[in-house]
């Protein structure tokens, strides 16, 4: 951590600092700058340091506290290099394989969920998606049909093998939620309900961690610490789209979000294009962007009669238009030495 | 809502979605636009527009769907043009005089809290604010005193004879807290938690809604909706800064969004400076800014020792600044035919 | 265009829109709407819409204006559906096969920018890249050589046969850089400079225009329009990334406006990854993500000794790991079925 | 200026770093951290630091580069604690009366003009703003009159006695707009025009300048250097909305940059609310929080017929509601100590 004084701060000011460092067990290191003093302070533990910072900045005379390392550990590629692998019900997230996770924002009913299901695994999919219980910003939109749905996504799981992933929205809900999904969505919405954070990661489910569309890069890797700090280190992240000024699409891909958190964190990072752009005519193009940019797999929705989905079919591709996704994105992925 | 064709939609593809918008109950009405075809959709109700704009824009050869009123309609001005008064322990919020919440960001002990409290009572605060479950970026930053605080901000309200706000973080946690708070806040990351949401819009309490950093104003009235359509219309709205791309803050006070709810919205308004700046140098300056646009009210962060306190130093007041604070505010709020 | 009245406007405001619609020489057409009234107005030229919206909005009793065709004509795809392709010197960009203009940010000696050029060119480079006015933020920092740049860039040209791109800056040097440069580049400082626009829409040359770090995809084709307008319609545009919250990369690609302008416009349409990231372990991954989404070209800096480079030294790629780009971005771009 | 060193960087790479330091002529000086080095560079001219940071950051090994002072000097507090006065015709800005600056977006013809600046007068505006040469972002919206427009701006000079504010959108046009106004404004579409800045740096004029809607305030701060570094220290700094997510809006006032520039730079500071909201109804809020928060002036778009207003009718106030606002913000001006 670096404190940087005012040039006007007084010998005092810089004094009362020093002693703070010392007073807390930690080192006081000068630099000797010709307009102002810069402290350095050594010791530090990293679980501190996010407290550090906003106490010395509050000490008259600081202009401000930078911090040298991330306040993440558990998270940080520094401490972990080799890459994560994450296993969803024996599915391997982060080993090389594009994982792509398909199906209709919401499960409407068995029959179309598993009309659903049957398509996209035709088209290669390895996972089914699907929102049995839905965050919408209307009260008046579909709200999901609750444990109904789920109990759907396990008839389609055993129609199709393929494991599934769904979303959980309230912390007193995961035990429900962990009894029918592999895989725990916690959707953008709740990227920072920590109660919830922490509930799942009191569990040793596979996580799905969906950026906040308004949250940094280095928020998103504070709430995947939360999760592992509880001891469920089995995380994914998933950018989603951010909230930007640019309106023509729902949102903006942060598609350099991919090789950041490659740098950042030995965690997964999938991209889930039909959120990021709204528009089922951007998704195929953002698809085969985020696995030429390095994502361990997507999360794309598919819907068989986009019209009448009951929510989401704006964004959502027909089956048709999956399988030519699927078939575009294997040939990108063999391209960056990767398999679907 | 208005259904714009694309200028290479069929007559076929302009028929069905006619059918479709009688299919519904609905009525189409076309406009003889010279180079596409725009349809006005007649007679929805209220309550499905969120579904209905998604509905169509999956049609083939929509190029848009465009809402032409809001969504909301229990938050609308439209429906309610007189402003509506919430009443927090028999302060009234909304009425014309300027409410202001103090006190420091999280409750750390019953001296400190009753400390600030007497102090902040004297400067003229109407309410006290301070933080029992704190939900903090870093899992190892300080998480709140839970209970314990919730019964540390009795005591204060005791002694000084002031309604008490505080967060409430979880679901299951509302009634706890609804025990022991006047006013129930719901903090910027739970803004989109439905099911708290719910929740505290299922009992009678008065909520203080913050506006999510990365959430337009009208998903802020569709949060409130979320409230009020569960039969509680005690609700105040509070602008707390938005994330965008200037870093010289930590976040950016959207001032604009005062009048904007004024004219979109019966509730009352508050401004929560001390978030929205994260610097005590400026908070002064935008709680008079606040004030003169014509907020309700003010959340202000005071401490009586600042680089002691556990969360949030640097954007808390000393009490003598506040002091001060509340005399400038005072004169503001006069000048814009208001009373502190 | 369609006029969205407030509820409670009068019959006479309506009335009164209604006749200027008429005055003007248009068609109104009234929606019968239940809760307010909207009226399409019929027969506007696009040319004046951009005023028209203006216009109305001032009424009393308008709510809202919008426009159903987008304000540009001459870059759009609708009048205009197939690809453009705009030729630089005999490359043809926007024809299938990915340009890549690749050179150090800035001219610094003939014998670096002659050294990089061969260099890039034996990777496979296209066009060659290098700024000789160049648009720094500090005052104080590298301006760039003026025309003795640009003289060395035609030493460059002239030693690898490759066309030249460079910046102009102002309107009255359009002239002196058209002298040397193959492709004019309107930097992102200086996408709404609309003299310099005109200027360049004045001449034959091929313009490259970069996005504005603030502005909207439809702002920048409103740009594009003002230099076609101008007789001029060798446009091509170029993402740069944008200013957004989030603050670990420069800026944030926007990944959506690849497929977003090929769905707007015919013009053909380039990425810059490093600007977009401002850091070079970043570029390779949003080179080839940017190729898979459909880009027709890449501006990559590249520098022999980045950290003597005298602008942008973070970003640039020393040559080797350009070749390696090169070598990955074709292996891309035939998994979409082009060519490098 | 700190170097931070990646954790994994190597002694050698660490030493190279300090030889180039030494190199250049400054002083390194290694903090013992112990996950990673950190240097301090010593003696750095700040005219050189913005290189430089970009030098640093390019040698393997480098994390990160951090400034410890800001990169502008002449605009800085720091070295200038004083407020500065711009003097305008004798019209002193920044010195402790709120300056209001009144008038059309366009000036459109004599009578409109005369008649515009008349009211605002009789209102107790101080100075006229009316736009000659206009930068639209549609190429067929209203250009402006040009010099004509300037002329009559004269004429309106003549018959009121207020100075005038104009913008000059083009370095070969400063001397010709510099003979017809007393203000030369520099718009947000060119606040990074350095050609522009350079040519106004050069003259004597007081400017006003505008910020970048997607420019932060230390880049706006970075451009007032341009101008002072050429010799002009009269210059006006303006807050006139950034670029958000919000879309209620035209643009985000940014509030907080008028305390933040209040402590950053002791040039003067107004605020242009009629573009930062883009809609008339929250102009006069937006005015007086402005003022609340400390700003120096306003600049006001006044039309004497809005829906007949070739440009920005929808956020020009009636010269009553103008009337109204001075009133309001007269009182609100009292009540922080100042006058109008």
């Amino acid at each position: 951590m670096i404190i940087i004084m005012q040039t006007q701060a007084t010998p005092e000011q810089v004094r009362a600092v020093e002693d703070e460092i010392q007073r807390i067990g930690l080192r006081p290191f000068i630099n000797p700058g010709v307009e102002r003093k810069v402290i350095a302070v050594l010791g530090a533990l990293d679980a501190k340091k996010a407290d550090l910072v906003e106490h010395f900045y509050s000490f008259p005379g600081v202009e401000r506290v930078d911090l040298i390392s991330h306040l993440w550990k558990l998270a940080s590629r520094e401490y972990h290099p080799e890459d994560s692998i994450v296993e969803v019900a024996g599915l391997k997230v982060g080993a090389g394989r594009v994982i792509i996770a398909a199906g209709p924002c919401s499960v409407e009913s068995e029959a179309q969920m598993v009309e659903i299901a049957i398509k996209v695994k035709e088209s290669g999919a390895h996972m089914l998606r699907g929102g049995a219980f839905k965050p919408r910003t209307s009260p008046y939109a579909f709200q999901g049909l609750g444990e109904e749905g789920l109990k759907i996504l396990t008839k389609a799981r055993q129609v199709t093998e393929l494991p599934v992933v769904t979303e959980v929205m309230d912390s007193h809900e995961v035990d429900l939620v962990a009894k029918y999904a592999d895989l725990l969505q916690i959707g953008t919405r709740n990227m920072q309900n920590y109660p919830l954070l922490k509930k799942v990661g009191a569990t040793s489910h596979p996580v799905l961690l969906k950026r906040g569309q308004g949250c940094k890069i280095r928020d998103l890797l504070m709430s995947a610490e939360y999760i592992i700090a509880e001891g469920n280190a089995n995380v994914i992240l998933c950018e989603r789209g951010i909230t930007t000024f640019e309106d023509s699409t729902r949102s903006t891909t942060d598609i350099n979000a991919v090789p950041v958190l490659k740098h950042w964190t030995h965690l997964p990072v999938m991209v889930d294009p039909s959120h990021a752009t709204g528009d089922w005519r951007y998704v195929t193009s953002v698809s085969k962007a985020a696995v030429a940019a390095g994502a361990d797999g997507l999360l794309v929705e598919v819907h068989n009669d986009p019209p009448r989905a009951l929510s989401d079919g704006p964004q959502s591709l027909r089956p048709e238009k999956f399988d030519t996704l699927m078939s575009q994105v294997r040939r990108v992925a063999e391209a960056v030495d990767r398999s679907v």
